[in-house]
């Protein structure tokens, strides 16, 4: 099937929508925590978090046009925290869930059921359900011309991971704790980690790792 | 286990970038198609593609620092066009094989045994054996000034899918054609989308769709 950008253009908006978001491919489940300016804990699920670097270690976020209330931004712009908690197949309901209209005065913790948790004392509320959190200070942020989309970073000060996830070369095995992935706007994926390539040069097709702790 | 900014600048770098590149959970995997100035077809595996909106259609890549030679950047500068193709368990070993350091003149399509296909007369290469195919032309560029990264914004043109992925309401089955995502730099995972959630509302968890063809 060939859709081509006219066609695109006359889509209805919800199915172009629909369209769109799942084209791109699998996309992370994250929680983005937050305080509000009177101290209430506040509670999103993004699709949008973006790697942007190691080193500085930086994350993205994609918000969308600030037309309507965005509690998380007006949060981290005020405050200068965030937290990153990613979701796993236990809390996945609960998490969508945080995408309801709730009153700015309504934490989506109370409301979802997921339980607020702090580390030190980092001034944002974490998901003490996930089995990664991640404590940003906001850095600056870009704002796209072409949509009013607006592509936040912030900078990792503190992480805290189950213990069960730490494969022996720094990296995380995510499935061992089920993370999850979203598909568009209403999708929830379990992927499985089925191999991982060894890096990769010109004169062969890349072989699986295939040395214990490394495989998965 | 509890890592803190200082633990994570004290890292040996290959360490650290295994823990950063997983922290943000699961990545789409496409592999971005563009054409030499000389005319040689150019193949390379990104997992860094975003969907920055809907209306316009546009996405956006990210690229590492310009420290060195990158071919896909510079040929879609060069020419202003350049295609996205999922990555299918079918090609992942391929796909994963674009990332060598072939030289310039030398075309990923030949070396790893992907085939170059066509759509029209769209001026880059798509991927034959992906089942998801983006024709994009190049919009803008945004330097990020903290790590020297670029985001570049590509505006569909025209979408080419397997009739199998299409869903009534627009979204895309991305596991009917075992689409993959990636973990980290070297991890390959084959997602299965177990539910899709209805619509959140504040006074109720949110349900399983549990019509027919919505359900996944």
């Amino acid at each position: 099937m060939k859709i081509t950008r006219s066609d695109l253009d006359k889509m209805p908006s919800r199915y172009r929508a629909g369209l769109m978001n799942t084209l791109s491919g699998y996309k992370p489940a994250n929680l983005i925590g937050s305080f509000s300016e009177s101290g209430v804990t506040n509670l999103a699920i993004f699709n949008s978090l973006i790697h942007m670097g190691s080193q500085p270690p930086l994350l993205g976020l994609l918000f969308r046009p600030l037309t309507v209330r965005r509690d998380t931004y007006a949060n981290i712009k005020a405050n200068g925290y965030f937290t990153v908690n990613a979701v796993s197949l236990s809390i996945y309901k609960e998490a969508h869930h945080t995408a309801a209209k709730f009153e700015e005065e309504e934490s989506e913790f109370e409301k979802t059921g997921l339980t607020a948790s702090y580390i030190g004392n980092f001034p944002a509320p974490f998901v003490e359900e996930s089995p990664i959190k991640i404590g940003c200070s906001y850095q600056s942020e870009y704002p796209i011309k072409e949509n009013g989309t607006i592509l936040m970073l912030g900078a990792i000060e503190i992480v805290e991971i189950n213990d069960s996830l730490l494969r022996t070369d720094g990296s995380l095995a995510l499935d061992k704790e089920q993370v999850i992935a979203t598909v568009g706007l209403d999708g929830y994926a379990l992927p499985e980690i089925m191999d991982r390539l060894e890096y990769a040069q010109p004169g062969h097709k890349p072989n699986s790792m295939n040395h214990g702790t490394q495989k998965k």
